[in-house]
């Protein structure tokens, strides 16, 4: 970040009266730029005991398999986010949908909100940013190629859950540290 | 947003091929700057069947009645943001916490993440953004002078599930409509 948005002028990084962490702060109409974590937010979309993935058709990770999820938009809610991710990525519609995860991923500044519920009857179809969707239950997943630890992770606590009631929401950290991923529950 | 971030020059608010939607897209270096939902997080501080709430010193809604909340920063969980934010504006610490609610507010373009934990020793004095910090049971809240509709939101959601598990998340929306907010749970 180096010119004003809102006016062109060059920045200065500083930390503002009152504030505890340095910003970017317009030398000339003096805005204060903050930067803040973005959400992630998608769907496992469930089907006959199996879950969909789709195969990314893009970078980063192009060929690996992911829940269908991206960027959190302004204006939407995070659920509509996540559907509209879902019908974006494999054409999938969803019902019943609860909260089933929230990760923060401080290392890279992103916060993963990942809804379970039903794939209407079954259907799904490659977006355009994906190669294949396809149903998978646990042991057929594609558990060596797996586009982000973030995914695996929450693969893992579904199946571990998969009994359990559609209503409880997980939460926990993934932390780097030196060089391997902690995953925190609380 | 007007100018470029990364190299000055002026902005286009265009499609980008392969895009829904409307960004803010450099002419010069074709940056495309995404603007997306920040969060909001924070902690419902517990002691002694009271919750803690701060009088806010600063504007918007100076002298009206919070939750310790603010927005998350890059680069930390929003569990150590509401800690964080728990302790600078209530000089509070918080023990056992557990992930309350989460909601969303499109109209603004926030979410909200507050957890629930035990205020140690029931200690709590005001931080620079306070005027007072005080311990309240449900009889006792000041419900009309509550600065945040999210907040008044919580603050229902919370006495009404007070004798549940401390682990059960709620998540919703709170939409604007037609000038009146509606609460919507999943």
């Amino acid at each position: 970040m180096n010119f004003c948005s809102q006016c062109g002028a060059t920045l200065n990084l500083t930390i503002p009266d009152g504030d505890t962490l340095p910003r970017h702060v317009c030398i000339q109409c003096e805005t204060i730029h903050y930067q803040n974590p973005k959400i992630i937010t998608g769907t496992i979309p469930e089907w006959d005991n199996k879950i969909l993935l789709c195969q990314r058709a893009i970078e980063p990770r192009h060929g690996l398999w992911t829940l269908p999820a991206g960027f959190m938009e302004n204006n939407e809610t995070s659920l509509q986010g996540a559907i509209r991710e879902s019908q974006e990525e494999a054409n999938a519609q969803i019902s019943n949908p609860s909260l089933f995860c929230v990760f923060s991923i401080p290392h890279i500044s992103q916060v993963y909100m990942l809804y379970r519920g039903t794939l209407i009857n079954g259907y799904a179809s490659p977006g355009n940013e994906s190669l294949k969707v396809e149903l998978f239950d646990e042991n057929s997943i594609p558990w060596d190629s797996i586009a982000f630890p973030v995914i695996t992770e929450a693969l893992k606590l579904y199946f571990k859950n998969t009994g359990s009631s559609g209503s409880i929401t997980h939460s926990g950290d993934i932390i780097r540290h030196e060089g391997k991923l902690i995953i925190n529950y609380y």
